[in-house]
């Protein structure tokens, strides 16, 4: 298995796609309208956002998936197509339609998806404008020129690949994302596209995708907050010629490893460039009962500001962390807790070691730090992904006005 | 009902109280030793933090509480006596101990609390000095030097009072409380302190504690941290002469009123005070199927960042306040959510109105905001409490050095 990470042009390395990202006029500047586009039907499967208020690309596309043969995915950056009521619900699915018209396929082959202002209407001539431009340049190394046009307030594309031998063929899986850091126009959105040139039925599609999204995905929090466009869509095309990737041993275990690779990878580089985030922190917890459990602790030391706050201000502060990790609502023996910083143990069964701070000073100034606690013996482990909380944060977040 | 918020001296207005606040020398500067004590037996309860990691204080009088004859509350400040192991559970029992021989009262009858740096063991000897001190200036108006000296990082003191008709007697309730802005060094707490010169059996007590504490102190939130030290106690004394408050209407509805507001009146004065607040921010949801779905909804509101930095940052950002409100884990239509701030309706079922952005951000400028969602038209309502999110929260949180 060969593994790319912030590579270039990952969505177009799988064989039988093609992609184009050009500039509609919907940001102020930049690119802002990517078209992904299989040369043949694709098993395609989505997870997406599981918050109540729903953006009307993801309403679109949750009637669409699973599907056999799905051929393109629209999408723009710039506004966000949600809280727009029924208008907003038509914009969506008149997006898919000028795309299927363009291409030749049919309507609900197509899938939509938006990120950017939110409570505003589509400019849709805009919009149909950006999309002829796109069919017409569509191309086999378009992959980053779509990174590029998905972005909002990322201050890089995310990209990342795979190449492995899988039942019978050389097969490819590329992925790109949009990052998480919520931000003017309003809030952003987690988005991410794999495409995959194996062969994947779709119920089989769904169920690698939903798994690799709940380790990656769901195991990372900029802020806490998730957005209304969440989505994550996957297309496998068949076109390396593999044979069938169904529940055959080893064929599924390389699928999966592929995906959780692409999708994990995808998670930290969001992470990594959150709102005003000066370094990547990754918590992970181990002996907990389950991983349900030890994501829940995880993430709720990953959600403290406090933590986050210490964490910028390079501040070995234990006791924030443990504090968190009691209020996560997992119940834990606090006097069998162990807790270091990278290479720095700070406590051990629950009180604190005589370290040096220094040292854990040094390790907090790296721009990736690993935060590892140990709550008891039981088999469950996690690690999450988030950033630390910087005067940048609240200046990019306090000073954007509606 | 005559009330009284951040008057002065309130836990020594009921008969029967006496108090002291000195100078121990456990934090750098300041009074960091209070003694509340009640001339004759006092029925006793409490609530404590829900955190798995539970400071010695609180293990101690968790095992106290409720009891019929409680006689003083030792508090400390600069000193959180958490993650001590057992030899902290040592040092709170001692600082009861010396309390009670210095009083000559029952062990058992004293209770603890702590708050300040974690993970240190407490300064034993200033301690016994300042118990020393503390008891013999025990005065009938030391409420306020109490109040003083519990504080950490708080800028002011909370204080909150009522006197009523009860019983047949003419009763008062005062209360002090010590922020729950999260800081230096480490990690704060909420520390309320409540006495009554009410007859009232413990277990209505405890009883009538923990409704009002539902509605005032688990509706409070600075930064969604809950400190391993969080106490709340009260003592009733009996000494206006009352007959004992049971079940019978209207006594019971009378005393509970009249905790509910100190409760309430302190949880609002500790969000005000919150870490480089610059707002108190009233969140209330409305037409949720029950109080408990209500406040999640707000309480996930309160602790969004991104709501709490446009907060700080005059931003009317509706998109914020909706896009958390439907991640709180409760299902309501987005399509029937209105919104407002203040007077100034911004959303009506789920969709912007054309509001003046001039209007809002006049509201948002004002010391204190009001936020109205309404989710739905089941009978659930809440209102919580929280403060925004500055430039200064950062700073105090990442400056200070373990």
């Amino acid at each position: 298995m060969r593994v790319f990470e912030g590579g270039s042009g990952s969505i177009t390395m799988p064989l039988g796609f093609l992609a184009a990202g050009v500039r509609a006029g919907i940001k102020e500047q930049g690119e802002d309208l990517a078209l992904i586009f299989s040369d043949r039907p694709a098993s395609a499967a989505g997870v997406f956002t599981r918050n109540v208020v729903k953006a009307a690309p993801v309403l679109v596309d949750a009637k669409r998936l699973p599907r056999t043969t799905a051929r393109a995915v629209v999408v723009n950056s710039g506004n966000a197509n949600s809280c727009t009521g029924d208008a907003g619900l038509q914009d969506a699915l008149r997006m898919g339609r000028e795309v299927a018209n363009r291409l030749g396929v049919a309507e609900e082959d197509v899938l939509v998806a938006s990120t950017g202002i939110i409570g505003e209407r589509l400019p849709m001539e805009k919009i149909t404008d950006g999309i002829e431009r796109a069919a017409s340049s569509l191309r086999r190394d378009g992959g980053a020129d779509a990174a590029r046009a998905i972005m909002t307030t990322d201050t890089r594309p995310k990209e990342a690949g795979v190449e492995l031998s899988l039942g019978g063929a050389n097969v490819k899986v590329g992925a790109i994302a949009k990052g998480a850091g919520m931000i003017c126009p309003n809030l952003a959105t987690m988005l991410t596209f794999i495409t995959t040139d194996a062969a994947v039925a779709p119920g089989q599609l769904q169920g690698c995708l939903a798994q690799s999204v709940e380790k990656s995905f769901n195991c990372l929090t900029v802020d806490g907050d998730s957005s209304t466009n969440d989505s994550v869509i996957i297309l496998a095309n068949g076109a390396a010629g593999s044979r069938l990737i169904d529940s055959r041993i080893p064929d599924l275990d390389g699928f999966q490893e592929a995906l959780d690779f692409v999708a994990a990878s995808l998670a930290k580089q969001i992470a990594q460039d959150g709102e005003g985030a000066t370094k990547l922190i990754q918590i992970t917890v181990q002996g907990a009962r389950s991983f349900e459990e030890a994501r829940q602790v995880a993430k709720t030391v990953a959600n403290s500001p406090l933590v986050k706050t210490a964490m910028f201000g390079r501040d070995p502060n234990w006791g924030r962390v443990l504090a968190a990790a009691g209020r996560a609502g997992v119940d834990f023996d606090p006097t069998a807790v162990d807790l270091s910083f990278g290479p720095v143990p700070l406590v051990r069964g629950g009180e604190p070691l005589d370290f040096s701070v220094a040292q854990a000073q040094e390790v907090l100034s790296k721009p990736e730090t690993n935060v590892l606690i140990k709550i008891g013996q039981g088999p469950g482990s996690a690690t999450v992904w988030t950033c630390d909380f910087s005067y940048d944060y609240v200046r990019i977040n306090a000073e954007y006005h509606t």
